[in-house]
């Protein structure tokens, strides 16, 4: 079984955890989302890429999500101590390697995807982790700070301003000129099914989504594409996809979520349980629905999340 | 009191610590010597200068001479991971902010002179620093490896080889086109004292020489001009100086340094007193010498050494 998986940070990776637990024989393209890519101190971070390929390699901070186990910060001390910044981005020292090596090959003239499949050969993930692109894609969020309008990186937004000011808009730069990377569309064409993780439907999955060309190769597929809600109880399950919806102007519900996707793009939608009485919603507007239990509390609760998952795409397919 | 010092690296910094301790109102320019400079992991790095930084700003590792205390290695150690090397040049957490820091301000197109007067902002080392140049010097040393005659970087023979193949010659590549950092000329044109530290002659002292302009304006200053041998009883104090001095066709004794100096250059010349022997050679050679004790054990001794040369100076300067 060929699946696809539009894959943001922390949601996405956990997720895949699961995935794989469910279906260890599958094979698995994940297409990650690299909106959020942001140069510090002159080095490529790619946050989103990298908790995929951490959380997977097993090297990832379990606790937080993101960065690395038995990490250390004495990089980060010292460039504060000179007074170079920004602090707010929590870069530790094990992390700054895998920046670095990515700085270096995109230098030497290696397109990200390369580079990114050069990184994966030491983490073997067991998945393929392809960018959603090559081409610089950079989320701004417009905001107004202090009375002033303007706009400003997704990680200052996110990280920085902790999502704590109204976003007025989300702009992800540069992607309407942005082509989907080598492999990209052709494993949408090739999937058996493709599912869109509990991960950001705005500022993740709705970015790869903006790059032209991935949208319509998920429609025109003829397999099953299937999401889950990160909302949960009206609520994200975590982070802060709230504000982010708010921006594009959909409610925070996990019906309202799936309508966004919409029943063009979405076959299947799973909402947790404490949202059944949603189920009719999501139903009505064209896209099959079913309530499960939707925490990744563990390993198994969320290897459970992605049999549910690929239950339902069957389900669409035999219709 | 203005004193100009030419430094290359450890020995450099060590008797710097004790001329600050011997003179404290003294006004200290220090030339460093940038052929060691190499460029690793994207990063340009600047061994003596930063030694020199570290050394006097308090964050030298006191163990080993060069890099910073209370160190780790956990980025080169995921580099390693990743396959990147080279994996023999011992880059610390902590050190690879300078230099990250360092890079990045050249990219924006600040000479190194004010990039390493904006590091030392954070440091204060008590001394002016100031590269030799603001141009790109680099020493290559040419080498018999396994057969194969080849140059190789400073460094590399340096600190991969251990120094333990045999140097057929040490060449300062740029060193022509070079010219001296702005500062430089100034300051051996208005110092009273000039002083050369029992560094390295070839690849640290010789390298400030070889740039354009420097040997002249300190042999035209008018002011003493003494050195601290790097050699006692035939073999250099630390360090493999003896290799390089027999790439350039000097024997390794504290007379064969002074003399390959030369008068013109040098007006005075200290000696171990285990080297008492050699003092009339080198005063044969018309360079005034003395012998004293020149192990830079501590603090106290290092100190004493700087005031032995400062007397010599003001002998020299009677004459």
């Amino acid at each position: 079984m060929r699946i696809v998986v539009l894959a943001g940070g922390i949601g996405g990776a956990r997720f895949l955890r699961g995935l794989k637990r469910a279906v260890p024989d599958a094979d698995i393209t994940v297409i990650g989302n690299t909106g959020d890519d942001i140069h510090l101190f002159g080095l490529k971070v790619c946050p989103d890429l990298d908790t995929v390929m951490y959380t997977l390699g097993g090297g990832i901070n379990e606790e937080q999500g993101w960065g690395r186990a038995d990490e250390t910060f004495h990089l980060k001390e010292e460039l504060a101590a000179y007074g170079v910044g920004p602090e707010w981005f929590g870069l530790g020292d094990r992390d700054f390697a895998t920046h670095i090596v990515r700085t270096q090959m995109i230098g030497a003239g290696y397109p990200l995807s390369a580079v990114t499949e050069a990184l994966c050969d030491r983490w073997q993930p067991g998945v393929r982790l392809i960018p959603m692109t090559d081409d610089r894609v950079e989320t701004h969020v417009a905001v107004v700070e202090e009375g002033e309008r303007k706009a400003v990186h997704f990680q200052e937004y996110w990280v920085r301003l902790r999502a704590s000011v109204p976003a007025e808009a989300i702009v992800p730069v540069g992607a309407e000129q942005a082509k989907p990377a080598p492999g990209v569309l052709e494993a949408i064409t090739q999937a058996d099914v493709i599912l869109f993780p509990p991960s950001n439907p705005v500022v993740s999955v709705g970015t790869i989504l903006a790059v032209p060309g991935i949208r319509e190769a998920i429609a025109d597929a003829g397999v099953p594409v299937v999401g889950l809600s990160p909302i949960v109880g009206d609520a994200p399950v975590r982070g802060m996809a709230d504000k982010v919806l708010a921006a594009v102007g959909v409610e925070s519900t996990a019906a309202a979520v799936a309508e966004h996707y919409g029943s063009g793009l979405l076959d299947g939608w799973l909402v947790d349980t404490v949202d059944a009485a949603t189920v009719e919603r999501v139903e009505a507007a064209g896209i099959r629905c079913r309530a499960v239990p939707l925490m990744m509390n563990d390993l198994d609760a969320t290897a459970q999340m992605a049999r549910e998952a690929l239950e339902l795409a069957e389900e669409v397919r035999g219709i």
